[in-house]
């Protein structure tokens, strides 16, 4: 039974999130969905994370069992067939065949994440639902300084969902930067794992660095309180990407 | 009276363009609702370019001419107010008061224009309908090179719609490059004013020369045909953003 590697690109906006669920349209389903359509097979995929309604990737990771072989280059070609005539915002980018120990979540060694944040006056027409929009300055060279005190081994207690299922509020970030390119404030991170909400718990917090409400050292008193209610308020998904996963 | 200039940005994905047509929403229509509502004046406004449906600006230029006096960032922050109420994926970036004789069409120095393809196998999912997609690899320094046979003082007859309304096919092409950023082909061109669908029959025509399919020979004999029927198929609006107008 031939396991197959499949990188992902989807527009996060109008899903329920990666995760199948009751209440509407996942990235999951979208995928299996395709996959019945052109094997015939009712298939449980695996992705590298679960992303939430409104987030995007460019670079998700899954995994999928498949009775038949394929030319991994035809499986891709085939599925974005479907998935475009669904007219779903979900593309394969790559296919691979791999071994059976390859696990999609369990293999990977670091996690890459982006995190953008518009600031203007105006609101966002070309970048709507795409970025976070943030109407006054922000201090990205102040928000980098803060973001460093967060890098490392560390209890996330502050910056994780309530609803967060990991057994353990303990990681390593191995990066946390934060810089200006091209008129969008890039908030980048990278993980072997992250909590529930973290990316979005950062970027909330990091803004109040950036406004100037709070300093370097708020933020670390944040990070050592190891309590949720000292996390500034989560920022929206439209800014995240999931953008790659190292093996 | 006092006059505004305007500075617009948009989605044009699901506008019939820039101006006002009986046939659907334009983005001149929604501009002067925001401003009726807000105003109660009924005024009509004049764009710097026509763009057509599906093209896009992140620096589009208009004029309006109100009856009362506005603080500049007021009227900007107020028009946005209304936009976003009624569901406009419009924006007002900027806003000044300017003299009677400032004329966003016809003062115009420069205009300055962006086509966007993304030549890859897999389809395109975060970028759909903000970017050409090519499913096969294109020679982006053939592309360039064809580019400047384009270049300066033509009759473009070949390169405008049979719809063009222009009295003359003389225009004199400032720019045109070609140059692969972060993965999209970046096609840039300026000049005084262009010809209708010029860019994209330009676009169109370069894709075959990055296929091979033409020579930069072949371009500037299309050129020197001053024939419609010797451009290349004319490329889809989607990857069309106007950037900016030089006054």
């Amino acid at each position: 039974m031939p396991r197959f590697k499949l990188t992902v690109e989807y527009d996060g906006s109008d899903y329920v999130g990666w995760q199948r669920q009751d209440n509407g349209e996942s990235v999951q389903g979208a995928i299996e969905k395709a996959i019945l359509s052109l094997t015939g097979e009712t298939v449980s995929i695996r992705g590298a994370g679960r992303t939430d309604s409104g987030v995007h990737a460019s670079g998700q990771v899954m995994h999928a069992d498949l009775t038949r072989p394929w030319k991994p280059y035809t499986l891709r070609n085939a599925l974005n067939a479907h998935l475009g005539l669904a007219g779903e915002r979900v593309a394969i980018l790559e296919a691979e065949e791999v071994s059976e120990e390859f696990d999609a979540r369990f293999s990977a060694l670091r996690r890459h994440y982006l995190y953008r944040i518009i600031s203007r006056p105006a609101p966002l027409a070309l970048e709507a639902r795409r970025a976070w929009w943030v109407p006054k300055p922000l201090d990205h060279e102040a928000m980098h300084a803060g973001a460093q005190r967060l890098v490392g081994h560390h209890d996330f207690t502050t910056f994780r969902s309530a609803h967060c299922q990991a057994a353990s509020p303990v990681r390593t970030l191995d990066r946390l930067d934060v810089a200006l390119v091209a008129g969008v404030i890039e908030i980048r991170a990278t993980a072997q794992s992250f909590l529930h909400n973290q990316i979005r718990s950062f970027a909330g917090s990091l803004k109040l660095v950036g406004e100037g409400k709070w300093t370097p050292d708020d933020l670390q008193a944040a990070l050592e309180a190891r309590n949720r209610k000292a996390c500034g308020p989560v920022a929206p998904p439209d800014g995240l990407y999931f953008l790659q996963v190292d093996y």
